[in-house]
């Protein structure tokens, strides 16, 4: 049994819990919260819930820890600081920054003989992979990445500091057209607005000048001004009984040529309905994988990129290769 | 530069001769036949045609022989025989007799400190890596594979094989609403009929009795007689005019649940226009695997479930940890 711990127990945390239950070779030891332990209600009775202090000295006793902070400032601290302890993965998803942050995790878990997986999910994680093996078969092509339609937290976020606005959320979704031309092979060139629509449902307040509201969306820069944008004013009960879950997906498209003008496309795609159950999901599936490399000498820092497949299912290596393969 | 040789020189083998030429890392040094070398005619000016009786004395100059036989009766053979020799992968397709493939071949890798890459391709292969990534992602789900709209070699032969049939192609297609049903989420039970149905292209002898032939075609146990089946007599000038090419593709699709009853959606799907082509783009990118893993100290017989896959990529791995991930 591998013996984990979840390290923050927001939307990811409380999807990891869920998923270990459909993983029959893990045991789940502990949550560790910032919070006041008291105050976290878990799902699964009698899980013990621990304050982040007590996390060093229980470490010893854990084969892997899935951290669930988020990648603006908690992971680029606490993976570091945890790799150096036990074994550890993460989703950081801050693309830019990825070789940043595996730099000082892979020296911490080396020092420490641990394991550490990073930027496990789907984008980072199954779309790389994705991204990656469509490359490694048609090395000549072009690939693409289409995200949505989905739920994006930080748009809705950016629509939430608007003053008069009480909530907001913002679905991202990929125009069919750009979809359809890719899937052709053409391989085209495609301006940002070509590729995604941005849909905002505001909560306002009352009174607030819905007109300025759509104005300052429309033309936030970075957010929404290189899109064409729609906003949607709605109540707040719209907003509980139908913008409640958080749906994601998307699609990472790659045609090329073989000889000399044979094509191909390869096509991968995920819709979801929780976005944090799925991300939750991969990385229960990475932390094995991490105690499977460690056990096997593997220290460091690895992406998904370096994890071979078989690692990631708690099937035998021989009900792979005679059922799966 | 990893030099390297094809051996079989059939449609797979021609195919990886183009492949080579979008691998600036890759160099191809012979094509090893059975047939009088003076009759083959390669794409690449100069390219070394030798003899299969020289392919041991030759082999200590190699990095890796990409294996380009059939799986029927060559590969059973070769694999494990050449593995004795030198680097190898191959592309054996009959998926009951994999694991006693693989057997035979580590045995023979493993004495002779070689590498060996097994049942490289689309499926196996990429397929293979859809199939164990959507369920170490969604434990709980039903994963489908459905296969065309292509050709399918196995079930022309079958058709030419009847008496009166000059020649016959037959295309493998998926029956949509069976994967729609499938993407829905709704895990269906599919009979063999409700997944794919058979379309045969056939040029009879002049005279020959029409209606017998496509009985026999609709009644044949093993290839038709579980599929709705349409036979379509055509001239052999239409056959070489329309079917001369040789297209394939399909989908592996995974619908599976976190928590309660949250659904989610894995789709990975191919569409080619040249099988062997693309077969053999994944041949020369496991063979890369293949030698690099050789040159870490990994001997033995593996599968694409077993391959890093940052090592299928000429691409470094900070390149690919700063761009793919």
């Amino acid at each position: 049994m591998i013996k984990l711990a979840i390290v923050g127990y927001g939307n990811l945390g409380k999807g990891v819990e869920l998923a270990v239950q459909q993983n029959p070779d893990m045991e789940l030891l502990a949550v560790f919260t910032r919070r006041d332990p008291k105050s976290l209600r878990v799902q699964t009775p009698g899980l013990q819930v621990l304050p982040m202090e007590q996390l060093e000295e229980k470490a010893k006793q854990l084969d892997v820890l899935i951290l669930c902070g988020g990648s603006a400032t908690d992971l680029p601290e606490m993976t570091p600081a945890l790799a150096a302890k036990c074994n550890v993965v993460d989703s950081f998803d801050n693309h830019s920054r990825i070789p940043e942050h595996i730099a000082k995790v892979h020296e911490a878990a080396k020092a420490a003989g641990k394991m550490a997986v990073v930027s496990c999910g789907w984008d980072p994680g199954m779309f790389s992979l994705a991204r990656i093996y469509a490359q490694a078969a048609l090395p000549q092509g072009e690939s693409y990445t289409f995200w949505g339609p989905g739920l994006s937290q930080g748009h809705s976020d950016a629509v939430r500091r608007i003053p008069g606005v009480v909530d907001a959320r913002q679905y991202t979704v990929p125009v069919e057209a750009a979809l359809e031309q890719v899937r052709s092979g053409d391989a085209p060139q495609l301006t940002t607005r070509q590729k995604h629509t941005r849909h905002c449902y505001v909560v306002a307040e009352e009174g607030a000048d819905k007109e300025a509201i759509t104005r300052t969306i429309c033309q936030m820069p970075g957010y929404f001004a290189d899109y064409d944008t729609t906003v949607n004013f709605i109540t707040a009960r719209e907003m509980a009984e139908k913008h409640s879950t958080m749906p994601h997906g998307g699609f990472v498209i790659r045609s090329g040529i073989t000889g000399e003008n044979t094509r191909h496309t390869i096509e991968y795609s995920l819709k979801l309905e929780s976005n944090p159950q799925f991300t939750a999901s991969i990385l229960v599936a990475c932390a094995r994988a991490a105690v499977r490399m460690q056990a096997r000498g593997e220290t460091g820092c690895a992406t998904i990129a370096e994890i071979r497949p078989c690692d990631l299912l708690m099937n035998s290596i021989e009900d792979i290769r005679a059922h799966m393969i």
